[in-house]
């Protein structure tokens, strides 16, 4: 089974390569025991009772017993609001004030929760909260492009345990944005159809990679997947921007998230990982050819210089196999 | 001196936001002790007197000691030679046979060298090394790329101390060096210049971020440098393909290379480091518009959710001061 796949929506492709899993310094999944967290930590800025420690919140969502999902702005942020976007071009050098906005989305009010084991209730309630950030970030004309993103574990680049995720919004559209749109019209152009759902369709028929299915979402481990056990969850309906979600397809898409997440703890004992929404860019809304989507890393893998120095990956796992796998996990443990 | 800067050869984006360095997760350079190596390791496979664990050799360089540098097939390729470049298009599902070449050049008999220790000369002979392979394996009309780079330690993806570097020729283009082509071209039809020469002399003139210099190679730290002390060597002389690279040239480029890793190995303290030669696509080999580079990377910060989810980076040094501290190092001390 060592072949080389193109990713259809990407373009990049992929040496998957299972012979490799005897080399010394191969991948291996990660047995480590997380320690075990406490309920409320008196340092953690983001538990229940250390409000204080924040910005004032931009957005919460309560409860009689208190807030369920809390948003505040980032208490170190790289890019600020208190600026103008204005282009400066001096010959081959290019630069703007970092002007943008980013938020953390404090996913519960417990230390100890993670995604994997909340109620699909909560996790509802966390992406409302990213749809109201979403809609009321888009707002500012000086936004280009709004990145919903979570690090989980150090490997994933955090060290904060409390669950959050965070938001940035830029005042450019990112040029991978930029290269995957490009492709996304040019596959519309010649079939009139979007690749995004056209993909979905044959991941659906084939159901080799399926992991989750209900009403309005699919996850699947894609056909080229980069790393082990990377996973694309897609809405059914076709929509190019995060916000256009609705209430019953955020109820709908809880249940799938939360399930995919719980699956990697399982199968991979508690793994890091990122995931991110990808969403068109603000400017544009409701377009034929882009369709948004979630993207879940585990990082059990590292990138070397062969990664760095072509944009090629190695995935030394086969991604069927891999969906195999997390399919036959027994959730009834958790 | 909060920005955002775009690389006009790349188009890629970068934050620049040096006022994060007080973020609790952070990155501060690594002032770890790399423990010291011995001479030779019974079952290291690529020390001297080791030879018979490896493959045969596919080139060396000697003198009457023994060899110098040498090459071999690498022993857990994910690419096979004996494999047809046949193309699989099945629906939206793109495979191809894991053809390819994978070589391994060994670059010191000794276990406990390293290229920002060893001597120029030994240096040269690495880079001729590599020029020969490329060379040599160019001539395989199933190859369509080839890329050379080295791994430098555990978070640069290797665990095998020995000095070494890799070579793996691939069958197909990245997708990474098409678009990256594809910019160069289109600056070219705009301003009848190469982006690189351009931006080579750009960097000269200001100087800011220039490393070193000599008669055939500049290095310096990119203006949208994507990671701390990233670092471009641009031959002065425009050629696409490494391996154009004159003998008078090797000869210039292995003080600088090695001047760089031992400013490196100084400043931050025998950092893990990515280096990898970007190079043409074999198929063409004479061009107006691409320029062949090394880029090295030392691998002291994480990415995260917001890299993987936007291809953005966020650099959390400024490039000119990152500059300033590598020409500020005394190499009297090595």
């Amino acid at each position: 089974m060592d072949e080389l796949r193109q990713n259809i929506i990407t373009r990049d492709w992929v040496i998957i390569a299972k012979g490799r899993t005897d080399r010394p310094d191969e991948f291996v999944p990660t047995k480590k025991e997380r320690a075990m967290l406490p309920a409320y930590v008196a340092r953690c800025p983001f538990c229940a009772g250390n409000e204080a420690e924040t910005i004032e919140e931009t957005f919460a969502i309560r409860d009689e017993q208190g807030w369920k999902v809390r948003v505040v702005p980032n208490k170190f942020p790289a890019l600020l609001p208190q600026r103008e976007r204005t282009r400066k071009v001096s010959g081959v050098f290019r630069s703007m004030p970092a002007v943008g906005i980013q938020e953390v989305i404090i996913e519960h009010p417990r230390h100890d929760m993670t995604l994997a084991l909340m109620p699909v209730a909560h996790v509802a309630n966390v992406i409302r909260a990213y749809r109201q950030r979403y809609e009321a970030i888009r707002q500012d004309e000086r936004i280009e492009a709004i990145i919903l993103f979570k690090n989980y574990g150090e490997a994933a680049g955090t060290s904060l345990h409390h669950p959050h995720s965070q938001l940035v919004a830029t005042p450019i559209v990112p040029n991978q944005f930029r290269i995957r749109i490009e492709e996304s019209i040019r596959y519309f152009d010649d079939t009139g159809e979007c690749v995004f759902c056209r993909t979905m369709g044959e991941e659906l028929a084939s159901h080799e990679r399926v992991i989750e299915e209900n009403k309005h979402f699919v996850a699947f481990i894609p056909y080229a997947a980069l790393s082990p056990f990377s996973v694309w969850i897609f809405p059914k309906r076709h929509a190019s921007s995060f916000d256009e979600i609705t209430e019953p397809e955020i109820e709908s898409l809880a249940p799938v998230l939360k399930g995919v997440l719980a699956r990697l703890h399982v199968a991979l004992d508690n793994p890091d990982y990122n995931y991110s929404i990808r969403s068109i860019p603000t400017g544009e809304r409701r377009t034929d050819y882009f369709h948004w989507y979630f993207t879940i890393i585990p990082r059990i893998s590292k990138t070397a210089g062969f990664e760095l120095g072509s944009g090629m990956f190695i995935n030394p796992t086969v991604p069927e196999e891999n969906a195999a796998l997390l399919r036959s996990v027994d959730l009834s443990q958790l």
